[in-house]
């Protein structure tokens, strides 16, 4: 039983620094391509048999601290009355521009509408056997807001801020109902066994501070203190925020997910005390000579200085082109090179 | 004689905040799409007389405090010996991706290899006749090279992390012979008679700030501190770099510019004194309702506190859906709202 990641996210002591790695079930596996060449992505997000087969692999083949689901941040859109495809990117046929669009969003009961994903967490929960915890996850009512506006995703983010800044009342009202929706889904997978959350808010950074307190800030706070978090810890991950940290802590949750663009030891100081950190190798030193990952993931963890609450990960998303080697080595530095 | 914006420069007290927008020589201009509209963006680029007039247009339309050269970043890297296309973003047929490749680049003849930009900024000195100053401006080293060594745009910049990490010898030979280019390429900018220049670093905030400080703060303090700055002050714009001003302040300069992730405010306290700063309102505010430009313009006057030393300006290019309306509107608050 390998308790190493949870206890740092309660920012406990452990015995080597837990390590895993955003999109870790993903194309840089040739196991996860096997898997993927016989379906789509949606239906592989649909298929709980074969969503916890691709969750696992990785636990398996790079020996990870944790597993996360295999789903997208967009599957519980979908029920609100979205139609959503891939090609490859998503994109939802008719992106919400109205009130008339808000209003007719409807909240999922997530048994019955996204029955897939909690029936995937059970099914991993069985097969972890306790191994390593599993990690849900969720986008961020921002996020979701931003394709579901946009209708795909977008260079400069015109058609959300125009809302925000245009028409406040139909921003505001389709914030809550994604705040609502976002609340229930998480709450959900907690009770089919997820042991932890990630909330991804991917497009958080693309604010100034002062607008990010004022139209993000409220929802991602609200959802933070409806969660059932007494025995399940949240991770909130806002790409882009190493500038303001400081207001992006006020949301709450028990760690800070950081992208690489903010030095790990000068992020814990702005942070303070309470609330531990995930991260924040920059993606591509997995395509680096190993001897760079190894002075890479050293860098890191004496930013970290040893204090208790660091869990290792990348700074965002592992890329699909890194060779799997190379995935696996990252995560034997940081267990070696962290060895108490 | 408008000497506003070079004040502001030098942290001297000004009478009202001077302001320009990144880009203001641009799509979002019907007076620049009928001159774009006769020629290609190189030809544009290329043919003084022409440079100079959309130059000037925001001047004239918007009421900005400096005139900026209108060229293009990549202009003195084509006679390096890189065969440059506009379709429409920046494609070099040929990277760089060896030693050979890099030894093979030359170093211009600025007088003979660049002459329209030199000619263009002196029939805009001659035009402008005082009236505000004329800023040049060049791409950072590190920018430059991302074009050089990726060909074109990247998402994630694979390329030039691989060269950086693993042939550190090639990528410390390519930034230096970019350096002395840029070098020269500035300095012959500010004998041409530009009155102050901005590097763009659009591609330094890709780096973690270990990564930065050891790849690319050497090359850009060497560019810095070998410009002619005695009577020119440089502004030095890093775009991401809000959580690493602190590193990225060392590289010198009279101004930082900011995008808008950071507050305004808070970033000065991280610069200190003898560093005025330029930026940082989020681009998109210009599509938002004019009760919502004024309110952010305020905010961000109001995070500047009225300390010498603040040229206004956006968090990065301005948009080419922008109604010109809006851009004005937005010039006119600052100049209003600043008033002393």
């Amino acid at each position: 039983m390998n308790t190493r990641f949870l206890d740092a996210c309660w920012g406990k002591p452990v015995d080597r620094t837990p390590v895993w790695l955003m999109r870790q079930a993903g194309r840089y596996l040739p196991e996860y391509m096997a898997v993927r060449s016989k379906c789509t992505f949606l239906e592989l997000c649909k298929t709980p048999d074969l969503a916890a087969e691709v969750s696992i692999q990785p636990v398996d083949i790079l020996g990870v601290d944790a597993a996360i689901l295999f789903s997208d941040i967009l599957t519980p859109v979908e029920p609100m009355g979205m139609k959503l495809d891939f090609v490859p990117g998503p994109v939802f046929e008719h992106p919400i521009r109205t009130m008339a669009d808000v209003e007719a969003l409807r909240i999922p009961q997530m048994e019955q509408d996204v029955p897939y994903v909690l029936e995937t967490i059970k099914i991993l929960r069985r097969e972890l056997a306790g191994k390593v915890p599993l990690i849900g996850f969720g986008g961020a009512p921002f996020t979701l807001a931003c394709y579901m506006v946009e209708g795909k995703g977008s260079k400069d983010f015109a058609r959300i801020k125009q809302m925000m800044y245009g028409a406040p009342q139909v921003y505001a009202a389709l914030m809550e109902k994604i705040t609502t929706m976002d609340m229930e889904y998480l709450n959900a997978q907690i009770k089919a066994g997820a042991q932890a959350i990630q909330i991804f808010d991917t497009w958080g950074g693309i604010l100034s501070p002062a607008d990010y307190e004022r139209y993000v800030l409220p929802y991602t706070t609200r959802l933070i203190n409806g969660l059932n978090r007494t025995e399940t810890p949240v991770i909130h991950f806002v790409k882009g925020a190493g500038a303001m940290l400081d207001t992006v802590r006020k949301a709450g949750g028990d760690v800070m997910g950081l992208d690489w663009h903010v030095n790990l030891g000068t992020a814990r100081a702005v942070l303070g005390q309470g609330m531990a950190v995930q991260g924040n190798l920059d993606p591509t030193v997995l395509f680096a000579p190993q001897t760079v990952i190894e002075q890479e993931v050293k860098r890191v963890l004496d930013e970290n200085a040893g204090r208790p609450g660091h869990i290792f990960n990348l700074g965002h998303g592992i890329l699909p082109t890194v060779p799997p080697e190379n995935a696996r080595f990252m995560v034997d530095c940081v267990h070696r090179l962290s060895q108490k």
